[in-house]
C-alpha cells in the first residue's frame, strides 16, 4: 500500500521512470540489449480489446520476431478490465472507453513500468474518433488535447479538491509521427488539437442519443468553434492520458483516425470493410515509427 | 439520425418509455403476457461482461427457465464495447468502467427499450465498491448518488454547457429492496449514499496509485467527510445512472456490495472465493425482488 509517487504533484515531470534498464527481463530488457539492438520500449494503448489484440499480431508480424502471431496470449486474461500483449519491446494494452476508464489502466500500467525499471518509454494512444472538417480516414495527430471548453488542460478531482493539470504532449514525437506519415502510402495525416469529451452524444453534439436538447444549427455552431480553436478531432480518453503520461514523464503520443466528418452527421455509414482499412492507419504508422527506432528500416 | 428526445431536457421525467407493450416478442413481451404473469421487464446492468454472464445464468435458474443456462448467448458478440444477454423478462448487460463508459451503454439501451416499446421498466445497477465505515459485504442500496463534493447532482457537459441533473433514485425500489434482504440469509444490507467519482486512485483517495499528492491522514479526513455526508461506499457509475435514469422515467435502483473498508486500507486482502461470495450478494437481493415481482415466490 505504499504510494508510488508520493508528493510528485508539484513537479511538472518527475523522475518516476528514470532507473536503471532491468536487468530481469521483460518488455524493458528485449528493448535494450535484444535482438533488436539498443531502443526504447514501446505502449501502444487502445480502447477495444479486439483491436488491440490485432495490433499486437500486426506488430508480431511487422518485427518479424519468431514463432507464431496468433499464438499470442492476453497477460491479463484472469480480468475482463483490461487486455495486455507483449510482443517484443512492444506492450498492446486495451483501456476501455472514457476517462476513469483509460486512468486506471494507466495508473497500473505506469506501476508496472515502474517496477520493470523501464526508462525512455515512448506511449502512444491508437484509436478511433470523429472528424472535425476533415474526411473520413484522416490520421490526426494531436498537437494539444483539449476539453470540451477546447482548454489544453486536465481538472483531476483530488479528495473533493480540483488540481489542473497540462495536456502537452511530446512535439518532437508528433513531428517524426507526421514525417513518417509521408512516407506511407494512403495515410493522410494532420497535427492538430484532440477534444476530449466525457460523453459521447450530448458532449459531443450528436442529434442522435436518447437525449438531445439542441438543434442541428446548434450543433454545427459548436463544431464550428471548436474547429475555430485547432480541434481536428473529437474522442474520449486524451486529455488525462497526456496528463499522466506529462506529471510521470512518459513521452506520448495520441494517433486517431477519423471515422466520420462530424458537420455531416453523427451516425457513420461508410461499409465495414472500408472502416477496418480507416481503423489500420494508426496501426501502421506507429508500426513504422517503432521500426525506424528500432533500426529495422531506414 | 433523427434525435429520440429532441427538447427532453426541461422536464424532470419524460414520457420515454411510456408506449404500449410490444407485440413483436422479446423483453418486453415476455414479462407482460408470458409465462410469468404480468409484471415489468427487467434490465441489470453491471461492469464486468464476465459477471454479467454470469448473472445471466443465474437468472435463469431463479426463473426456471427452460434451456440450458451455459448456452446463453451475447447479444452484442459482433462488438467489444459491451456484453448483452436476455433472459426471460430480464436484461442483463455490462458497461465498463466509469462515467462516459456507462452513459454510451445506457444512450443505446434506452433507444432499445424505447424502440421494443417496453414499459414500467425498472432498472439495478449491480456492482461492487469500497465501503466507507462498513465491513467488506456489506450490501449498500443507494439512496442518493453524489458527486466527489457530496452533491447529489451530476454534471453533464452539452455543447461546452454545464447541465445540472438531479440523482435521486427511486425511493420505493431503495425500501422494497432493504426489506427483501432481511428475508434472505447473510445478506446485510443497508441504505445509504454512494459516492461516484471519476478515478479509482486520487479521486478516490487511495495512497498506492502510481500518483498520490497526499498524506493518510488527509485521506482519513476525507473519508470522514464523505461519512458525515451520509456517504456509505463509492464507486464510479452512480451518478449519471441516476441521472439518465431518472430524465428517461425509468425506475432506477443501485446495488453495490463493499469489497473493503476503505477506512482500514486500499488493497483487497480477502481470499478469492470470500469476495466472489460478496459479488453475489446484489445479485442475490436483485433476483429476490425479480422473482417477487414477477410472482415466484410471496
Amino acid at each position: 500500500m505504499a504510494p508510488i509517487l508520493l508528493n510528485s504533484m508539484g513537479n511538472e515531470h518527475s523522475d518516476y521512470i528514470q532507473s536503471d534498464v532491468s536487468k530481469t527481463g521483460g518488455v524493458c530488457e528485449e528493448s535494450s540489449s535484444g535482438q533488436h539492438g539498443r531502443g526504447h520500449p514501446f505502449v501502444c494503448v487502445g480502447g477495444s480489446p479486439n483491436r488491440m489484440r490485432s495490433f499486437a499480431q500486426f506488430i508480431h508480424e511487422q518485427l518479424e520476431l519468431p514463432g507464431n502471431a496468433a499464438d499470442i496470449r492476453d497477460i491479463c486474461e484472469g480480468t475482463d478490465r483490461y487486455s495486455m500483449y507483449k510482443v517484443g519491446p512492444v506492450l498492446s494494452v486495451s483501456h476501455g472507453m472514457g476517462v476513469p476508464s483509460i486512468s486506471i489502466m494507466l495508473h497500473e500500467l505506469i506501476k508496472l513500468l515502474y517496477h520493470a525499471r523501464c526508462r525512455d518509454v515512448i506511449i502512444f494512444r491508437i484509436g478511433t474518433s470523429g472528424g472535425v472538417g476533415l474526411p473520413a480516414g484522416t490520421v490526426v495527430i494531436t498537437d494539444k488535447a483539449v476539453d470540451s471548453f477546447f482548454r489544453p488542460q486536465f481538472e483531476q478531482v483530488v479528495l473533493g479538491k480540483v488540481i489542473i493539470r497540462s495536456t502537452e504532449l511530446d512535439e518532437d514525437v508528433a513531428q517524426e509521427l507526421l514525417q513518417y506519415s509521408s512516407e506511407l502510402p494512403d495515410i493522410p495525416s494532420v497535427i492538430g488539437n484532440t477534444m476530449c469529451t466525457h460523453d459521447f452524444y450530448e458532449g459531443q453534439g450528436r442529434l442522435d442519443g436518447a437525449l438531445c436538447s439542441f438543434s442541428t444549427e446548434e450543433k454545427l455552431e459548436y463544431l464550428r468553434k471548436a474547429s475555430e480553436a485547432g480541434v481536428r478531432n473529437i474522442e474520449m480518453e486524451s486529455t488525462v492520458f497526456a496528463a499522466m503520461c506529462r506529471v510521470c514523464n512518459l513521452k506520448a503520443a495520441v494517433v486517431c483516425v477519423t471515422l466520420l466528418n462530424r458537420f455531416e452527421g453523427d451516425q457513420i455509414s461508410t461499409p465495414h470493410n472500408v472502416l477496418l482499412e480507416y481503423q489500420q492507419r494508426p496501426q501502421c504508422l506507429v508500426a513504422h515509427f517503432i521500426k525506424k527506432h528500432l533500426g529495422l528500416i531506414s
